[in-house]
């Protein structure tokens, strides 16, 4: 561990202390106590700043709010957790929390017709659109999570009894929005390579028609699942949705943002994007993306008349329930945004680290990879069962033991305690990272004995 | 201005950036080129501190993500702003966002059952509890804002077709949630004084039933209404609701986190509150509380089982769609949750300090308050028709020259151009600034000649 950490953290809850004084003052400026007390900080800042520099570890703990611990698991660790590797912060985000975190900090210039994606200083409407045109649809709205994607989605097409299929991998927030709509899940099987294919969705929607005597209402499948991280025949599931005019939801939890995405080219209806797991933002936060023809439905304005008043909020949509991210989460997904752009196009050495890191773990005698391979994602479910886990058998730690190796060399993220079927991810690692990672796990495989074929 | 606050800024994101090296470092520590850069940028900071002691003006534009202004309204300003006055952050809350911005930062301890209220690594279980103890509820969950708090509920209880008792004042986002969840607002009339009165929900429950044949399905009524602030008759609406034995949603949009709320006592059976309107939190954020009566039914887990796979995500909820507040958002709550909880003890002088700055603006001839009055809130609405709009109407700059002159004194918030009625929240501002902000609006009729009374 660098001692400089923990430093840093001390540093920027000082700068906190100052910012608050100014906070208090009169705009006329600070008084001479205040005065007093930002001398006072001020020094206590340059001695922390000296302690950086110098090295220096501190012996004060640092707790928010007396309890809560700081979290410098993207400092002192490489992170290989499966859900964080793409939702951990730009440096431009976590600037953006640091001004923006206020509750409502974003409607400052919030003019009519009063509604999120209209207000333009900071430029939140120019955002919209530029979302839009990022995973080619027509449209774009800022949600909080994917969840609340899929749910406006099903609120608006699914009605009690409709069928909704989804893969034998979707994610449980698919299986809730459809339930949370009174709808009935109907999941695709998988292949032998547990993949979605094209011709599986179809059969599976006459399977359905045979079944209810009714189509399906609505497609949701996810480009990459979160179990394996697989690639599913997507775009041969857009053509299938097409020809029996069933509109799909395309679930790019885990691409919008990491790769490009290409919305109509899919056949998508529906594209939704999550912030905090592929965006590199504050939670809860994502993207809904839809064609202009969905628009009319999903983001239609509340028609609701107050029967004594005869009040209308005309404007505002009734499943974005009004406007939806306020501060800091759409604040961080819009610094981040020029960054997350950029980084999809650099997708392909994204993908390359994570089968050069897989290739490495398949050297070690017994180890499996579960996904599909060579990879296709930086998501990876791993079974080494016949490799790390047979030392588990017999260690006094269990499967801690390997935790333990993995924390010890700076590696944070694995299931801890898990040895046999886990995933991991490489998302954001350097080429340094990567091969740090892999002679890592090498040394841990050698260290117990177990055969690293060189 | 005091030209210290952009240095501030800048110290903030120039730590960032040393933060920034450190994430994409190996554990192992720095290497050469990294060491360099990091001491060059030690060496800014040095001089933006020394800046900072000197006073000394900073002629960089510090621009996050090359796009986005800093935001110092906090810093430069007094905002009396009407809604972002009690959810501006504590400094606590500051921290939070500094140390758990990134996406998924409270997952690192998820483990068994994987639900959000079970994590005791930071306290988000231990904080649940203090939520439903701290508006005398039985159980609590946070939710992205109000508004999906009110779904929650809207969701369970709203069938298509069905009545839901709203007052005259309601919010839009209580309209939102009836219209998505298929039911039909009725609206309470007001009193004479702007009050929704017991008698009068329950005379509308009569009016309901005589139209429809059927009674409501639920009330939703707002403690404090967003209009005028008035504090209309809960504990009585609590009564009636009983009564008739229809559940009653207490919106404490404007008064959890503020001021003390029981939701027993005022024989609620759902508590909503704001996260970022009143708990000084991270957007969006709020808590959805209830009795246990309510849990099987709102909390309800899922009952959807995979068609093929079998599958069931047994403790996920339905309504709150599994997870809902994943990272900086909760961890802002959590954090500014004991400076909110003892804020919420001292409302009286909140209260005081508005009818002091109300009674100041009240001698300005002409003006008037709209609100019930004496105030029992921090926000108002104020009619200056009489006073400051009578310049208005001849001033080249019409209403704006009004914003001018609070601004060049360093006052923020009011609805840019208007002088007749418009919103202000005095919520937060201390003794010295309340005295500051009244003596301000005085010195503004005296310099356009309105009579000012002693």
């Amino acid at each position: 561990m660098d001692n400089r950490i923990d430093n840093v953290f001390r540093a920027l809850f000082t700068l906190e202390d100052l910012r608050e004084i100014h906070r208090k003052a009169l705009p006329t400026g600070l008084d001479g106590a205040e005065e007093e007390q930002y001398r006072e900080i001020l020094g206590r800042l340059k001695r922390i700043v000296a302690d950086i520099e110098q090295g220096r570890e501190t012996k004060e703990i640092t707790k928010i709010a007396g309890t809560i611990d700081i979290r410098t698991r993207e400092e002192n660790y490489i992170n290989i957790q499966p859900i964080q590797a793409a939702g951990r912060l730009t440096l431009e985000a976590r600037k953006a929390v640091i001004a923006y975190g206020d509750g409502y900090s974003t409607c400052d210039a919030c003019r009519k017709p009063f509604r999120l994606d209209k207000i333009s200083k900071p430029g939140i409407a120019e955002f919209h659109a530029d979302l839009a045109r990022f995973v080619n649809m027509d449209q774009a709205r800022v949600v909080p999570g994917a969840r609340r994607g899929f749910q406006a989605v099903t609120g608006t097409l699914v009605e009690k009894g409709d069928s909704v299929i989804v893969s034998a991998l979707a994610h449980y927030t698919e299986f809730l929005a459809v339930e949370n709509a009174g709808g009935i899940v109907k999941e695709v099987p998988l292949n032998g390579k547990n993949i979605v294919t094209a011709e599986a969705v179809a059969q599976k929607i006459e399977d359905v028609r045979q079944e209810t005597g009714k189509l399906p209402v609505l497609i949701m499948i996810d480009h990459f699942d979160y179990q394996f991280a697989n690639e599913h025949e997507i775009s041969g599931i857009g053509k299938v949705a097409h020809q029996y005019d069933i509109p799909l939801l395309y679930n790019g939890a885990y691409t919008v943002g990491v790769m490009p995405v290409d919305g109509k080219k899919i056949g998508a209806d529906f594209v939704v994007g999550s912030g905090h797991k592929s965006m590199a933002s504050v939670a809860p936060s994502g993207v809904l993306a839809m064609t202009d023809e969905w628009a009319p439905s999903a983001l239609r304005t509340t028609a609701m008349v107050g029967d004594l008043t005869k009040r209308k909020f005309g404007i505002k949509e009734v499943e974005m329930l009004g406007c939806t991210l306020m501060g800091g989460t759409l604040l961080s997904m819009m610094a981040s945004f020029p960054a997350v752009k950029a980084r999809t196009l650099t997708w392909g050495n994204e993908v390359k680290r994570s089968n050069y890191f897989i290739d490495r773990l398949l050297n070690i005698s017994g180890s499996k990879v579960l996904s599909e391979y060579p990879r296709r994602h930086t998501l990876t479910k791993v079974d080494t069962t016949g490799s790390f886990d047979t030392i588990a058998k017999t260690h006094k730690r269990r499967g801690f033991y390997f935790s333990d190796e993995l924390s010890s060399r700076g590696i944070a993220g694995e299931f801890a305690g898990a040895t046999r079927t886990w995933k991991l991810n490489t998302y954001g690692l350097n080429d340094r990272q990567i091969r740090y990672l892999a002679d890592v796990f090498t040394e841990i495989a050698e260290k117990y004995e177990i055969p690293v074929q060189k």
